[in-house]
């Protein structure tokens, strides 16, 4: 109960920064705040009572959230479609071996089903391990796909912050042996076109190559062996300061302090095209053959990036790593900067909503013959997108609708149903979105109510006197302006005043 | 490679009888062999070499089977929105404990996960009770939805018939305190819209209710502890002959011979409003409480189906049961029929295509208080619908575009790389559909058999003349003809020629 009013206090700040048109920023964090003491209330309930809750880090998606949901999807799916991506899925579960021996450090976090007999299964941790294992399968040398789906891991969730143990991955991947870096190009150019699109405000992408750090670490003095563990802890980066993530190498790792300090020197650089030439004139760098082809191939990229006129959120930057153990050439991760308020100087980042790579040697594991194909993709991270476009409509007074329907069937007086089944029906089979109380004699006042509430634009109302007359009434919602229309010519009467083509 | 050659000599059949323009459904069983054969073949060779396979009953969706997906997909959803639906989501898993006790002698197919620390959680068995821990959970009493998702069962598999352990359901359910039979009646009238829409041939849609069932299990004189056991040996009579089914009832669930007799006379009824009518007058069932209510309803939905227009395809089916146990009320299922041959009398069932029914009680089942929101809803079993789509697909020379592409940036000569990367970044921020060949100097055949392989309409040719003049030439894939386009027009004459509004 104490609980219970907190949400009601908390409930009621909102309303009231909303009424005195507060700064949007400050509703979008009392609205979040909001949203987390409910799921906390929503939880404990749960706890005491019944078990009235979803599995932890995982949630549904009511009708609103749906409505939200399509829309990013939509700008999502339409600019695959515009790359001439193909569509394909896969099982929910893979075998367990599949999995194994793909995510490093992270394959910690994947979940098993249960041994029910008969195979051992784990829930598929992204889309792109099962699509190198459908390339493999199909023996598909050549392919442009995407493929929309929830993944799963077992990680610490952070819900208001987007973070899930279920979540939507939208990924989008060039298959084939081709000339370098024209379809990474095209991977960064689509993470550029939706995150616009999207209107999420100001973003970065951060660009890096798994030959410039491995270049980078070989001639820092890093052993062979140390070459995956060190690149996770620079993965750490953007979440920790560069001395936690140096007291983790030296501390927990063994790598020498000097060798560390070197990594530090490197990896605070970012930069475009000219820190791609300085770097190529790096006495150390230019010696060691991984980093030169990557710094090489990176040249090439900022070449045909400048041809797509996206440099200007491209940044270069050292400090990128990626956990996962696939990766063998370009990376890439999109982040959006919050102009916090207009005296910070430098936009602070707040998470990732974008990332991919090349990786080469993936499909190869699969192959029984190690027959590879180089692939190169993106995975739009949309539960982060969701969040943001969540709490900006939460903090907005945007009314949304959640169903299409064009014209509720409703009556005046009683014993009319029979009349409203043989409309409805008609209206159907003619295919109007049309619905009807399921009421034998419903108040009209409750149905003119329901057209308020749900954003229905008609209503066609069946009376003793149309029946005779032949007609129906047609009222518009929103002028409650009413036309006696025939019959026969209802259904395109209401295509005409619903169409928005 | 005996079995490769058996799938060789197997292919060769279904050629020689498509080029001989054989009998559709010779055809059909031949290719749905193929399939089956290669499947196995397949299953076999991940079994040797590597473990390069899906789940059992499991698949993946390639681009040609995700478009058929999507037009099936597409047809229920604007079905589904005609009737005023909203779209809910859940997670894949939910509490072990919110499934239990709901699913009656089929729980031993539920797929539970690993116990890795934390909750223990189940894949979800259907999209029903899912919703009805959604509307207790949100104190929801009155909602119209759809959800269209996949659901888990640890079933024996056939997949060339559409059964598999991983399948979509496609659900639309209306919960809240109505008046009888109104939703129900649309609900069928929701199957019938949808099967006619697809086009799947003959269909009828078995219609019963379990008060029916119940009144007529205790007339018979079934004990009140055997009647889901018994009612889940009903079930099994669209698989079984009735012989079969009533040594089952007697032998293995201990029921008297004299009321497994009595059950049979009763099984075998089927018809309209007259076999309604009769059991409203026979002088035992119509003593029974349960029966007569449901006898009553009964008939009221038949009133409403008959303004529907569509009670031509509707039979009250003694023999339907449903094997679930939240049921309370009305039940059906639609059956595909088929014309074996002209020759035949009765057409023959090919399986269930859509049930659903009532379950006033399932809701209750998770309000702390017990509070129940009534429910009817329908699930169509897409997955069979999708086998017959594919074999129908596979037998005829339709040519399916897996792509929406419009166009193809092309050169025919060499060193033009960049201008093609210019131009396709033109087309696709103004939202043309364009790929281009990831190569540097791509033959000028190459691309144009590209086009035809994926049907690309058009091709879009850049040249040192036409860069010079400012033009693009344009072709138009199948008539050959070429036209040369100013560059500031082209985006415009790329989509009039391309439009299909």
């Amino acid at each position: 109960a104490a609980e219970e009013a907190a949400v009601r206090a908390q409930a009621e700040t909102v309303r009231r920064l909303k009424q005195d048109k507060a700064d949007p920023d400050e509703i979008a964090k009392e609205v979040s705040k909001l949203l987390e003491m409910k799921a906390q209330l929503g939880a404990d309930e749960g706890k005491h009572k019944f078990v009235l809750k979803t599995p932890k880090g995982t949630r549904d998606f009511g009708p609103r959230e749906m409505a939200i949901r399509e829309r990013a999807f939509k700008a999502i799916i339409s600019c695959f479609k515009r790359h001439g991506a193909e569509v394909i899925d896969t099982p929910v579960f893979e075998l367990k071996e599949t999995l194994t021996g793909k995510y490093g450090e992270d394959s910690k976090l994947i979940y098993d089903l249960k041994d029910q007999g008969g195979e051992l299964l784990s829930l598929r941790y992204d889309l792109t391990v099962p699509f190198a294992r459908y390339l493999a399968m199909n023996k598909i040398t050549n392919i442009k796909r995407y493929h929309i789906a929830k993944v799963y891991r077992r990680d610490n969730p952070a819900m208001t912050r987007g973070r899930y143990r279920e979540f939507y991955q939208c990924d989008f991947d060039i298959a084939g042996q081709f000339d370098p870096m024209i379809p990474d190009a095209e991977c960064l150019k689509i993470v550029h076109e939706i995150l616009s699109d999207l209107q999420l405000g100001d973003f970065v992408i951060k660009v890096n190559d798994r030959r410039i750090l491995d270049g980078m670490f070989a001639v820092c003095g890093v052993p062979d062996s140390k070459f995956r563990t060190i690149c996770s802890s620079v993965d750490k980066l953007d979440k920790m300061p560069w001395e936690e993530v140096r007291s983790e190498m030296v501390g927990e790792k063994g790598l020498s302090p000097e060798a560390a300090d070197r990594i530090g020197e490197y990896v605070q650089l970012h930069g475009g095209l000219d820190l791609i030439e300085r770097l190529l004139q790096d006495p150390k760098l230019s010696q060691n053959k991984l980093a030169k082809e990557g710094l090489g191939d990176m040249k090439l990229l900022f070449e045909y990036l400048t041809l797509f006129g996206i440099t200007g959120k491209i940044s270069f930057d050292l400090s990128l790593a990626r956990g996962l153990d696939y990766y063998t050439g370009v990376i890439f991760e999109a982040v959006l900067l919050q102009q916090e308020n207009e005296h910070v100087e430098e936009p602070v980042s707040v998470g990732s909503v974008a990332g991919g790579g090349r990786y080469d040697g993936l499909v190869g594991m699969f192959d029984p013959k190690g027959r590879k194909v180089p692939c190169v993709g993106v995975s739009i991270g949309i539960e982060r997108i969701f969040s943001i476009l969540e709490q900006r409509l939460e903090a907005s007074e945007e009314k949304v609708r959640t169903t299409e329907t064009q014209v509720l069937v409703a009556s005046a007086q009683k014993k009319l149903l029979e009349e409203r089944l043989k409309l409805i029906s008609e209206l159907w089979d003619a295919g109007i979105k049309a619905e009807m109380l399921y009421k034998k004699n419903p108040k009209l006042l409750n149905q003119l109510q329901y057209c308020e509430d749900t954003g229905i634009p008609l209503v066609a109302i069946v009376g003793e006197q149309e029946l005779k007359d032949g007609v129906v009434k047609l009222r518009i919602v929103a002028t409650r302006e009413e036309v006696n229309v025939r019959r026969e010519s209802l259904v395109e009467e209401i295509r005409i005043r619903t169409s928005q083509c």
